[in-house]
């Protein structure tokens, strides 16, 4: 006997969303996904955008079928705003937030996840990390520490089983984009990018983010120097800037990190870099599954879903 | 009688050209601008840009003219290169290090400056900031110190007399215009940029910049959390983002910034805004007309000029 769709998962980010047929059990059945990102839908678009990726999965016909979504969703300019939680808190009750937005489908019904804001200790915002940490709570119950989630707006939160204690967010992967396309560096980067000098780079410029990360300004320009005085190749500047980057996002985060090994989630690749600047100051990184922990947490959060 | 032209005094950067009639003397008789900046020709266009400059100054016709250039037009992309000289170095024999393109009025005899190079204590370059310097050591003959020129690329410089010992650049202008027009925050800064918060955003902003110049990274997405939060204005926004990049700059040279005001060169609405960062850390700025000092610069490398 197959086992049929008791409910969708839903990731829906700025760029792009991602959804999966799961099972009454937690099993993933279907996957989909869809460039319809928040940022290109007006209010009124999302639900046939939703209904695309829904018949992609194709659910049994006229069964009530619940959808847990969170991100971006969830944002003022999203879908329907789902009003922010606000830490410390307990991620566990992360589901009694949630919004319900009207689809001509009768038998659908949305719940949209709330983000997680700090008012106290540097205001901050995040929306779709909250769901991962909460899943990173379920696959691994005891964990208390340092969380990071490398990515366009970097998160580093502190957790305590379910309850987050408090963030921070570093703006490292959009400056990196915005960097390599529109400033005076783009000159220096111009050409291939992933050529044999992009390791030597990232590894002078993870040194140089770590020693100096007060500097940051000033380091920056560096790309450009060394590729005028020095014939720096692009994939070594490119390694460079990224190892800049990412080293002085670590630097500042120094002094809250211990001796365990500290979460990373994130795409793979990324959070291979960040373990290898974490490594480069002592500590250690465990890559852990993006995927995995996303869905975990909008299972759990499902749970608690009033 | 009427003082004619003796030679023409061009700064050529990036974006733009400005270009002033000078008698032998050393007087301003005429002044000329253009939007034929580096950034937009070819190296073949130069003669057509500079002869478009040269009709608006209107120098008597048939008679030599001496053209003295600095900045980007020596640049390898720009109209013919002028190699670095090398820091430290002395600004006084900067002529003797000109380039001369052939232009096709055979009575316009073209030098262009070379800019200057640090290849040890970090790579760096500059092209147009070191004719300023020379300029400045021309008007305060005595000076011995820090020198800020904030802009685009600002650069932190050490003089003594017309020697340059050594020099940084951050990237704070053009890391500020990204941030407005490509960055998440634009979202936060848009809208009226000059009204009534902007100053005690700039406020806060460079006190988070100078006390923590380690978390630029982190208090750059302060931005958007501050007008998602607490419903900070566009201006505020922009004051923020502005005194925090300043204060961040600031505080990165600070172990360099001694008791003795330091003199500011660039526009002058960015100097006030330094002097007033600069007050905050107990330095004084003292703002230098920029227009003179290039002008200065100009005249005291044309001497040296083979």
């Amino acid at each position: 006997m197959t086992e049929s769709i008791a409910w969708v998962a839903v990731d829906w980010g700025t760029s792009n969303l991602r959804a999966w047929g799961m099972s009454e059990m937690g099993a993933v059945l279907a996957s989909a996904a869809s460039d319809k990102g928040m940022g290109k839908l007006s209010p009124q678009e999302f639900p046939t955008a939703l209904g695309d990726v829904l018949a992609q999965l194709s659910p049994s016909a006229g069964r009530r079928i619940e959808v847990v979504v969170c991100g971006m969703a969830g944002a003022r300019q999203g879908w329907l705003e789902a009003p922010y939680l606000e830490a410390p808190t307990d991620l566990g009750t992360l589901g009694r937030g949630a919004v319900h937005p009207q689809v001509p489908d009768g038998n659908v019904i949305v719940s949209i996840l709330p983000g997680v804001c700090q008012r106290v200790g540097g205001e901050n915002v995040m929306r779709g990390e909250e769901t991962q940490l909460l899943g990173l709570a379920s696959v691994v119950p005891d964990y208390a520490g340092l969380v990071c989630m490398p990515g366009t707006h970097s998160k580093w939160a502190r957790l305590e089983g379910t309850r987050i204690v408090g963030f921070t967010t570093a703006m490292t992967g959009e400056l990196f984009e915005l960097l390599k396309t529109h400033s005076v560096l783009r000159h220096s980067l111009n050409g291939v990018l992933d050529g044999p000098g992009r390791d030597d780079g990232f590894q002078a410029g993870a040194r140089d983010g770590l020693d100096n990360p007060a500097d940051l300004l000033g380091q920056l320009f560096r790309v450009r120097a060394a590729a005028l005085l020095s014939g720096r190749s692009p994939d070594w500047c490119a390694g460079y800037l990224s190892g800049l980057l990412i080293g002085t996002e670590i630097a500042a985060n120094r002094n809250q990190i211990g001796t365990d090994p500290i979460p990373l989630i994130g795409s793979s690749a990324l959070c291979a870099l960040y373990a290898r600047v974490l490594a480069m100051t002592g500590a250690t990184g465990r890559i852990v599954d993006s995927t995995e922990v996303v869905l975990a947490g909008l299972k759990a959060a499902r749970a608690s879903i009033a």
